[in-house]
């Protein structure tokens, strides 16, 4: 069942960006929320993100305005205007402070943002922001994506909702292409910021589509108190569950996927190493070729978990798919292939690598690399 | 026209590894060699680059020993013992020391090598080398390669013969999959390393197809002295430019590839700056597909860039295809889409980055992202 936090409506528009469809959003919140961010570490990265960490800087928001068909990156000194004139708009038509609004753009790179149609757009929206809007603005920051990820959680009284987007130039650093997390508990600034960073670390900077980090990538959680107090570390755990969940969704629709792919890396020396360790699986275009065509190839894992950075023990290193052991300390066990191609057939494919060199440990997160990931990829702007 | 340096041979048969292709290869040389090797860094290095490091360390080599369709990689003792038997079973044959085998194998890791198939070949092979074979032999150690890669060069009376293989799982770390080099100059093993240290650096160190470094990566270099004396100078600028037409042919010919792709990078803060931007780029899936596609976005460079570990004067870059010109210190130019459209129909795409921040530059080369990759690496094993 789908739950909305109190306070917090939307609505979802075609301004015209690029085609018919919806392509400009406002979040509300009917009372100024807690507030936390997280941004791309792209150092091209989009002009929103100048002035979204502008805005998030006093740990205070009231709305979201986004776009999706145009990223606002690589723009210039526009850009960033645009970016300005596009919080402006909104704050005028909402009657609250431009800084209390956070911009995102997503879509091409390089393209001037066409503000005019988005200043067109904007007034008499504020008439239109329902709370079941939330579930349609999910499906309006698409770009890539084949299905809107929106997700509701209750914890007594208060509710959170989060959803994201993300298909394609995934591989977060600090947060995923889009996500907003909306919630009505009430709860400080600092406290917010540290749990998200958190949650993020173990959810959307766990997933890599392409291993290309965005221009865009924002995550932004509001908290407006309308539905009082919440117990923090249960929040904090509903919280992580939620990332996770959207984490997930995003790698089992990142660009063509046709399977989801969980590699889990134990016994390294730190978590830092099991994570860099998964990550190289998960980006490899020959394991992701490999799983897409269900070859039982699982040669190439070796070789990628070879090339780390940090020194591996081969000879303490296992390796299996789900309970198919192709590797055991250091040994490849009985020819397994046969079992291994039955178990490729999956559309959700676990990885378990155990490193035999400490208590480190790491889940990532990715998807194979297929026909219609080139498809996509090769025809993005014509 | 080919030439061949003095008192070297070769052959190459079928020994049945896989299935009725040449898959095994002999290269000999009358006297002892001088003799210089680099090898792949990865950890899960194949058992041939174990044994031929041991043989390769008193810089003298007279054979090398080649396999394909199978790279006892992760194989384990029996692995290592298996490569012992191919050096000594070709040793026992040409009459030479063990030890002065360099043994090489490539094809899929995992799989144990059918060594008894191998030692069964070998006796009779001495009559059948040839100097002639060795062009065979560029044929005979491919993979998925579609041709071989062979070029001689002279200097004088002396004589370079480079051979190179490898299409697939390419990004060089010290050596391109395997590559032997053959001439009859009199030089030094400690000269010859060195030498082959710095082209190796500019050549295959700096081809990328697909971001996954081989566990078999091999390039080695024999000097039999039988032309006597040449110029060092003069040997190492055409050993460099002969590794560099090698790495282009590995780009051009790596799998599934329709286009080279060469990154010239400048204005770096230093050279190996310079060299991971341009590598970033040509290992961008989102740049390789764009390119495929013909697609003119070229605003993927700019988010690769923006990903640099180093800090970027985002205001000072600059990029060019050829000589369209897409973004200007910092700014994007008039739309040049159309013009990058045509211009991306060429099969060899120059792009040119300027970081406006120091005199650090470096050339990489890698090929486009297409759907045979994606059909060749989901059906490599089955």
């Amino acid at each position: 069942m789908t739950h909305f936090p109190k306070g917090f409506t939307s609505c979802s528009v075609n301004a015209g960006i690029k085609d018919d469809t919806l392509d400009f959003t406002i979040i509300y919140s009917d009372v100024r929320a807690s507030a936390a961010a997280m941004f791309t570490k792209n150092q091209f990265c989009g002009a929103p993100i100048t002035i979204g960490k502008e805005h998030v800087a006093d740990g205070y928001l009231q709305a979201i305005a986004v776009n999706s068909k145009n990223a606002n990156v690589a723009t210039g000194d526009k850009g960033l205007q645009d970016a300005r004139t596009m919080t402006e708009a909104v704050a005028a038509e909402l009657g609250i402070h431009a800084g209390d609004v956070l911009p995102s753009s997503t879509g091409v790179i390089g393209v001037p943002l066409p503000i005019e149609k988005i200043t067109a757009a904007v007034p008499g929206l504020k008439k239109q922001l329902t709370a079941d809007g939330l579930e349609q603005s999910a499906r309006a920051i698409m770009t890539t994506d084949t299905y809107p990820k929106f997700r509701t959680r209750k914890i007594g009284d208060v509710t959170i909702a989060a959803m994201a987007k993300g298909s394609g130039m995934i591989e977060p650093n600090m947060a995923t292409m889009l996500s907003y997390i909306l919630t009505d508990a009430e709860i400080e600034p600092a406290d917010l910021k540290k749990m998200l960073k958190k949650a993020v670390d173990v959810s959307f900077n766990s997933v890599s589509v392409d291993g290309d980090t965005s221009t865009s990538d924002t995550v932004a959680i509001l908290a407006n108190g309308l539905a009082g107090n919440v117990d923090l570390a249960e929040f904090e755990s509903v919280l992580t569950d939620l990332c996770i969940e959207l984490a997930k969704e995003i790698a089992r629709d990142g660009e063509g996927a046709t399977k989801l792919v969980e590699v889990r890396v134990t016994g390294a020396e730190s978590d830092q190493i099991a994570k860099k360790i998964g990550k190289s699986i998960i980006n490899s275009p020959l394991v992701k070729t490999a799983i897409f065509g269900e070859d039982p190839n699982w040669g190439r894992i070796m070789s990628t978990i070879g090339n780390s950075e940090d020194p591996i023990e081969t000879s303490s290193v296992s390796v299996s798919f789900a309970d198919v052991h192709v590797f055991k300390d250091g040994m490849p066990t009985e020819d397994k292939r046969t079992e291994l191609e039955d178990y490729l057939k999956t559309n959700e494919v676990l990885i378990n690598i155990s490193l035999g060199n400490g208590t480190g440990a790491a889940t990532v997160w990715g998807c194979d690399l297929s026909y219609d990931y080139v498809k996509i990829n090769g025809e993005y702007t014509t």
